[in-house]
């Protein structure tokens, strides 16, 4: 059986990560085996690391990773005709159950009994991954692999981003993290008018500022950083209201930081929309002015969980085709080898997104 | 000068109602004066008659009243062409500015300048009432009195139940007051499903089941009544979630209490739509498992207030017209001149919608 | 191999329609077999009946007939956990590849490599009939088989309908052969404020009537009758805008007929919307007045084929189970062995929907 | 009193347009004076030039010109807190009526009772210009005069490309005269991933290249820029429908010309969106495979008229402080004092969009 380096939870603790020596899989007739290139460590990751109360639900050993991409190794004897060795792809690592009422009316994203590829099944941060065929997406080689390795977070900014109606509008992006970053990215792509995008870390708020500095001159959407921290918060929020009148049209929530919720449905104009994609560390929160600003302010609020299958998938591939540009979003890249090292970095926040390589960057 | 008889919040301060005499209004350019027939009593009235904190920015004395029909007494020089004396009318007494960016794009309900008549400026408990000619509209004589003397309630149902899609899907109204049980006549008569009606009051519960059982055999839409007291809530619940597999397509919040709200985003299954009316007594509320209720579900929230100018008005007169039958709502009917009675009766909650006639009924 | 009776396009001409035996078919490993209880003559099997020019993709000999309801005989070995034998079902009997773009992004009623079990495949009239698990649906025995029988056209109707905005509008139906008159009963039943129904041939124009006038008391949408003929159309064209003002809200266009589809444009208000169901004869039409009629009236016109897989089958199960009552469209009934008088009676416009029994009616 | 230069339809008749010595107007209550300082030339002006049918309805003499910017001049008694003079302002030159349905329902642009300036009533080719208050929006001087000066216009573009969705989507743009420029340009700042852009005259062909090949590098979305003519046609659209694998999602139709309207319906994937805002100079249309192209695909077509007032106004004033570069479709500018020479350039085709200045250019 020949064999593959794979990075391991091997125990349901905090840490417990190896990186060892496991029999590389073979496709069932509806699966496809593929050579993980460049893969992307998420958020989800790091609770995975550190063995957060949201992940206990996986039951170690099980390699994670759920973001990459790479080249068809092998494919299923039901679907030799849809796929080739060699082919460039990504995959959804959402399994869903196609039997479900969300399934069966075109909203598998909200299946009642997703399994996750690298949560409750082996993932990708390894040589080779086994996925099902319905799930995997073949990529154009316009697309680096440094970018191919996280079409999932940025299917989320997608998702989120193009869930509400941006183009001529002024757009607040609460977080950012990378994800937060790629949803911004993809604003400021489509349209968006101003951007004003806010966090809480010293790290982010100047990545922030250099990514949106380092964009081209001539179409780039005006952005406004803003500290969210101590006295900064009041003053941020009433500059998004004084500079827009009435407020903010679109506020994308990525933080899960409950006074960012909060923020964000005070900030918002009568009329507008917030989108829900971070997740809260609490089980319940508080929300602030409830009738004041929910009701008489008739907004639209909806919750984004995952990427539409496979609309989003679709029309991600469409953007990065058409000239979006999220490469800068990554700040260190690293050889699968020293995972332990990339992890470290981005969980001390040195890093936006981090890429590894199984095989090496080249 | 001509005198009337009007129902006149004289203090700030609880109780403080007279029925005074007043000073028959005369029309501005673009005004209409309307005799009134018949006026609803809103749960807005009784927060003024106990003088509640929501609505302290009154400044007495005031006509207070802001439901009602009757028929056009006179009409302004600059929109004569538009009404002649007699027209039988009502009126949306939100009055609004037609600056703001909400009023010059077709959101006139979300105008951040809004003045109420019966709360800003004189209302109709009273023989005449003053309304500009743009809020007026033309009553078909199919509509009787008992019925045009609360469109802006109506309204109110209206929007809220048509702002989600509801036909042929299953549809829980949370709370059934006046408002509530309005909501799902509209429900019942648009097309829903099944309809899960909550309370938490011996008298509105009774009055419910009563109206369901009292509609036409054949086409009526099956009802669940729900007590939400005490252990009835997790069963009930549980009932909603057992009995639709998922959890019901469409919640439509009326009742504004935090326990209701937290039902609602529970409740409804994955991708469904919650509708919030109902406005809260307390500033801030806790939304219990957010990420898993409104993140996780993909839900698509929306806050409801007023009546879209006039789009919910010519829907509320069509559906009238189609068939729409909420007559039952209305369960006391008094002369103005009884109206400590009347509220007395309302506040007590011995009536559900109650409706009140200047002049007599017949 | 057990034998069954089914009716058989035997050859690609006119006629040639008889009444087989056949080997009752054995299910594939995802495939359910289905003893048939009723199903419904469609249009479309006219013009397999006639061998028109819309039908000649088909390679006879195949078993006809795509509207059915039964129970389960048989389930495939990959699918046991889905079905059990003797359930009461009904079927989707589009095939979709769930490979392409449109079965991808949860539109597989656009597939563009759809097979129909009935024209490409064998169908229903038969004894028993193979289809894909995927397509299969639970029905509950509360609705019979009398209307479980022709699901699939109601399904079209449900689609066409209830993809407009109805609730509280005025809305045409343009044609009221069975669809038609399906199409008027789901906007009659969710909310259409005022029904305009029109025909061309006496028989359709009085069964209209009949079924207006015997829907019950109280909550029924009031009707229209319109006969297009001749001056009529005129007539109409002007009693529709005239009634409405500024025309009807939603135009549903079932006839397939270039006036009608003309006369849809036409009195239609501005902003209003038009849904486009019917089949033309002709490859080519001629649009009157286009930029009068579309384009300065803004409208919002949308094709609508098939039933969206499987939210239209969701709903329209809801809607029979709240009450939807499309019993009376059924105007005859046979056994499958009277075939040929039931095609010939329909042929002949003698009934509206038929239905036909294979092991009888009882 | 004083007197202006204004461009005058003299007659009924082809030419007769004269530049006459006219009163400056004064403001009634609500109207606004506006000193011109840029106006746009229209296809609607070169129809009035030429008398063609379709503006026939005008009442000669009249100043025409309908796009422009300037500054405040004069306000009226009863909008004098909105305006002061000096400030740099557009208008809407769709006088509605405020009492039609369409009106009460936030529909302004369908307006049944429209009047336009510079149709029916006196333009803005002049050195002063009279209009409603409620129509004029206040200008940030960001924009420059040259852009200002057709807004009304880049109001169609706005209006047409942000009613479908073009985020991450193919979109074909039919027909590249200015307008057609203008949604291009829209579309590619807002996110579209590929533009093919069609035309049948060598000078439009080749602006469209330059204008293409002329936008800043990097995030400029890529175009394919496609000549209909003799075989060229059949050649295009089957390049559209090859690329895209299944057609492209959306196409914008300006042309208003036969043939690309039925490209529209050929090119456009099953379930994609057609925007129909060109106006034919024929009645009535023959629209090819209507089955086919629009029933089977299950389209989403809109006609598209005016611009939603004022939603689009503020949407476009925000893309272009949002980035928006239209500069480069303007290719003449001109004293209004040459406006035969103006008109007579427009006219033959040698130039895209030519502005006009009052008062000189600088």
């Amino acid at each position: 059986m020949p064999k593959m380096k794979a990075v391991v939870k091997t125990a349901p603790e905090a840490g417990a990560v190896e990186i060892e020596d496991r029999d590389v899989p073979t496709p069932r007739p509806n699966e496809v085996i593929i050579a993980v290139k460049a893969a992307g460590i998420c958020g989800t990751d790091r609770h995975i690391f550190h063995w957060d109360p949201s992940v206990q639900f996986m039951k170690p050993p099980v390699v994670f990773g759920h973001e990459f991409c790479g080249h068809v190794a092998a494919v299923g004897a039901a679907c030799s005709d849809l796929f080739s060795e060699g082919e460039y792809v990504s995959a959804e690592m959402h399994v869903v159950c196609n039997r479900c009422y969300q399934c069966r009316t075109g909203r598998s994203h909200l299946c009642r009994d997703t399994k996750i590829l690298g949560l409750h099944e082996d993932g990708c941060f390894a040589d080779y991954v086994r996925v099902p065929a319905s799930n995997v997406l073949k990529l154009p080689e316009s697309i680096p692999p440094k970018v191919g390795g996280f079409l999932d977070a940025l299917g989320n900014a997608v998702h989120t981003a193009l869930s509400a109606d941006i183009a001529g509008k002024r757009v607040a992006v609460m977080g950012c993290g990378p994800i937060g970053a790629m949803t911004a990215a993809v604003v400021d792509f489509c349209g968006g008018a101003h951007l004003y995008l806010t966090d809480v870390s010293d790290q982010a708020l100047a990545r922030t500022q250099r990514w949106a500095d380092s964009r081209p001159k001539g179409r780039a959407t005006p952005v406004t950083v803003l500290d969210m921290r101590g006295d900064g918060r009041e003053a941020a929020c009433q500059a998004m209201l004084d500079s827009t009148g009435d407020g903010v049209d679109v506020v994308l929530e990525i933080s899960g930081a409950e006074p960012a919720i909060n923020d964000a449905f005070r900030v918002v104009r009568p009329g507008g929309s917030v989108r829900l994609l971070g997740l809260t560390s609490k089980r319940d929160i508080v929300i602030e002015n409830y009738s004041r600003n929910l009701v008489f302010k008739g907004l639209d609020v909806q919750g984004i969980i995952g990427r539409k299958m496979y609309d989003t998938w679709f029309r991600t591939l469409n953007l990065l085709q058409g000239g979006l540009d999220v490469e800068g979003i990554v700040t260190a890249e690293h050889d699968l080898a020293r995972f332990p090292d990339a992890m470290d970095q981005f969980d001390r926040g040195d890093a936006w997104k981090v890429v590894v390589y199984p095989q090496g960057k080249e």
